[in-house]
């Protein structure tokens, strides 16, 4: 072939010579100058989805496993609103996730014609660092290139560039940029004199605690946090339940207490807390009660400065990536006397559970199963009422053990749990979603037995919005008067013969001893599998009144 | 109960005074006090879905077939981005849906939490008449009021409006708005100068040419279209494909002659064109050649002035409800002399499909079936490359037989179908639709078998994306050289297996008499059924070269 390349083609050039050898997509016609440049490319290649939210959440699991940036390409107007709301889980997590948006032909455009968008920016410019559409065809390599910088600088997150449809039919005579000029790690330190502050309330401390979030492990900073504690004798906690989305120490380290809560007794107590890459706070409901105790002395370090400051004040203020923060405290506590780290307490209360119904499983039955059997898997958590307990009973030895996304964004687990094993290859990962989950991420399975990723999927169906259900009991109204609960049902679909249906093959399990067999089973298959674990649906009736 | 009502109570005695007998709602926890408000109650009732998708589209084909606001009630920030690519189709469709929207309690807003977005407004407002979010308890029965009364005002569409969970929750003591004094008609009519413009060059023409659009259908204003064309001896188009949503015009009719376009004798032919309630034009690529024939002069009438001149300029403009529109029309026109409509051509030549894959059926030879034994069914058309076929070949007798979208938001039919079926409960409804369109819109199975929504779901199954592969013949490239066509196959789903594992008993089928005999059982069932219909996947390789 003597033609000169496309523009298409030498976009792909540029995500090559980033190192991106994917490009998730459920493309329409509008990216026909796209997909013929990646007919028989490798590097990248095209992993083809039946859906765009399972495009975003995909290429959004694959960064997180990997910390490299990733594309999603969507479809027009519709594509990147169907790729929204996961695309808010990636941005939460720190996910360098580009997105590239076909859009037609700019004389389509301009005319408001199929499938396009007057203000396509205002769509997504809330959940990106950046939003452009190229205007000309000369530049796209070099926007393409920028916007994946974007993505990677600190404070990481997803990025958009729209690519008009004309714009990559043309026929490539410039000079590709030179990529390697941007390929740099730029990562930033903190002050020496807020490090200096933070080691000075550090070694004073009586009661000092630390509490290690998704930044820490983002940064693969848990193993600085886990010498920290170790060297100055401080107990740690994981980030509050609403916005954890990755274990920041492990669980299994004898200073491990558990997870931030106001009234957990090492908060009340502490007299310095240092909250390390964690989010202050992602509110669920307007608190009660103060969420960092007054009388703390407050550490705070994060990548991003925004998060700084954001809603409490603090003592000290570290701006920059968590491993640079975590070794700059240690070299500024060379010699701290050990402190004698406070017995862990008895477990926390585990939760009782509603009245079971007939012989249906109790979900902290089936929870202990899975963290028992899935103990060296990869679990991406994506259940909603479940999530908690699970995310608190799992093994987490390291920051790559267990994923999950405080967007509330249903159905991301699905697709994110496949991006994941791409990333990490040499694991197994199990997907932990409810049924509520499964159905908004049915087209997942189609991406999982194409590609045969073999992912394990478990749903809990206790065939119900949970969550909607506790909170009726929460607003203790009518519903609770008549005891009758709209939107909370949502029984029907047997979610494993769906599943077989879909390419991947499922199985239902009513017994803790069925759902062992089926988990250990599990493991020696190369495919991706499903089973279905029908838990009790009033469990929701025991909660909260 | 001696407790006053909340504000969700009072916010749903608005919607049952406005005749809103349904609310289409995906709920989470943040709707709990509309949920508690709807306990036990039936006027509305909420219908539940499980896809913020599925409750839009649902409510979009509700209020297509009986013209009445609807309302779907989308989660947080998460639930509008997913029901955003099927308001697109709404939007486009003139459609009144009012999206009412749970947001967080108003302090979780302020502080970023759980499920927020700091700019709600800017994700929907180019979907929309109006956004608003409720700032004050005391305002949101007003504010729901007025939402409506926007949504049914010319040019009648979509409106937004999110209402806080703080708010909701409170007590009602005020006076909830007369709702009757708002449940006005209010319908422009055109300007006498301009009808009498209008009449006199219809009265001159020698080849005059009616378009009966999208407005006609909406504004029942067909029968008066028949008149006029009878009256005058003039051949009727419908609408062009791109833009084409419903029939303005009998195909039954010895008049009608088929649907606009460029290169269609009659428009070659004619010296004046009268397009009722179309849009000119919903480009699909950039025209090659002029969409209306310079030599013609143009009467367009529409009820959204914007529409008018929008790209194409007119000799003369009639702003009005179509039926006002047409009715001054027959007025200005008493008496004129018959023309002799010019005989029908022969048919349009049909497709003749590419080679065929062993004994896979050809698209064409399926949609004569369809179109023939589904012949007094409504249908609902969501299928990329065989809608345009589909449309050609059914016989739509009247405005409420056939409903599609100009959107490109795949799965819109698999919703839209069951919302069709329930504002028309006298007729029977089948949703035809793509495998690729199926897909998107799985969770809709859900609501048509919890509700036993007797929809007929026609899934036809070449395995593909096949306007993407049309597209890449189109482009005629690197594709087409080396006959690989990346992002076409989506082979694998069993998808009548699906259908029946999520609670809607699928059959498939490989030949024509088990299609026929499948159609023609399912008109005697009174639940959702669906028959999946294997086409053959290398049809798009006869297309375009």
């Amino acid at each position: 072939m003597n033609m000169p390349p496309t523009v298409a083609d030498t976009m792909l050039d540029v995500l090559r010579d980033w190192g991106i050898d994917r490009i998730f997509s459920c493309p329409g016609s509008t990216e026909a100058a796209v997909l013929d440049a990646l007919t028989g490319r490798t590097d990248p290649r095209l992993v083809l989805t039946t859906h765009e939210s399972v495009a975003v959440s995909m290429a959004d699991g694959l960064a997180r496993a990997t910390g490299n940036p990733t594309v999603a390409y969507l479809h027009a107007n519709v594509g990147l609103t169907n790729g929204l709301s996961h695309l808010y889980a990636a941005q939460l997590a720190h996910s360098p996730v580009v997105v590239l948006n076909g859009v037609k032909h700019r004389s389509v455009q301009s005319h408001d014609g199929f499938t396009t968008a007057r203000r396509m920016a205002e769509l997504v410019q809330q959940y990106v660092k950046s939003a452009w559409q190229s205007q000309t065809a000369q530049l796209v390599p070099e926007e393409v290139n920028r916007a994946i910088r974007a993505s990677v600088t600190e404070p990481v997150g997803p990025v958009w560039l729209a690519l008009a449809q004309d714009l990559l039919e043309q026929r490539w005579t410039g000079t590709a940029p030179d990529v390697s000029a941007f390929r740099f790690e730029c990562r930033g330190a903190p002050a020496p004199d807020a490090v200096r502050a933070a080691a000075d309330l550090i070694r004073a401390a009586e009661r000092p605690l630390l509490v290690a979030g998704n930044e820490v492990a983002r940064s693969d900073a848990v193993d600085g946090v886990v010498r920290l504690s170790e060297r100055c004798g401080i107990p740690v906690l994981h980030e509050e339940l609403r916005s954890f989305e990755r274990p920041g120490f492990p669980t299994d380290h004898p200073h491990f207490r558990g997870r931030y809560h106001p009234q957990h007794p090492l908060v009340r107590a502490a007299d310095v807390i240092v909250f390390l890459g964690v989010r202050l706070f992602n509110e669920f409901e307007p608190p009660t009660s103060p969420q960092i105790p007054p009388a703390a002395r407050v550490v705070h370090a994060h990548p991003d400065p925004r998060r700084l400051g954001e809603l409490h004040g603090v003592d000290v203020a570290l701006t920059g990536d968590q491993e640079l923060v975590v070794s700059a405290l240690l070299t500024a506590l060379p010699d701290t006397p050990t402190r004698q780290v406070p017995p862990r307490p008895g477990d926390e209360p585990r939760p009782t559970g509603g009245p079971r119904t007939g012989r249906r499983l109790r979900t902290t039955d089936v929870i202990e199963v899975l963290t028992d059997v899935l103990r060296d898997h990869v679990l991406v958590a994506d259940a909603t009422t479940a999530g908690d307990e699970l995310q608190r009973r799992a093994v987490q030895r390291g920051p790559e053990d267990f994923f999950t996304t405080g967007s509330g964004s249903l159905g991301w687990g699905m697709g994110a749990a496949l991006g994941v094993q791409l990333g990490l290859p040499h694991r197994r990962v199990a997907a932990i979603v409810g049924d509520g989950v499964f159905q908004f991420g049915i087209p997942a399975l189609w991406s999982a037995a194409r590609d045969r990723i073999p992912v394990t999927y478990v749903v809990l169906n206790n065939e119900g919005y949970a969550a909607v259900g506790r909170a009726l009991r929460r607003l203790d109204g009518r519903a609770v008067r008549v005891d009758d609960y709209p939107g909370v049902d949502i029984a029907g679909p047997r979610i494993a013969e769906v599943s077989t249906a879909m390419g991947v093959p499922g199985s239902r399990v009513e017994t803790l001893t069925e759902l062992r067999e089926r988990l250990v089973a599990s493991r020696d298959v190369e495919h991706p599998v499903l089973v279905e674990v029908m838990t009790d649906p009033a469990e929701f009736r025991g909660h909260d009144l």
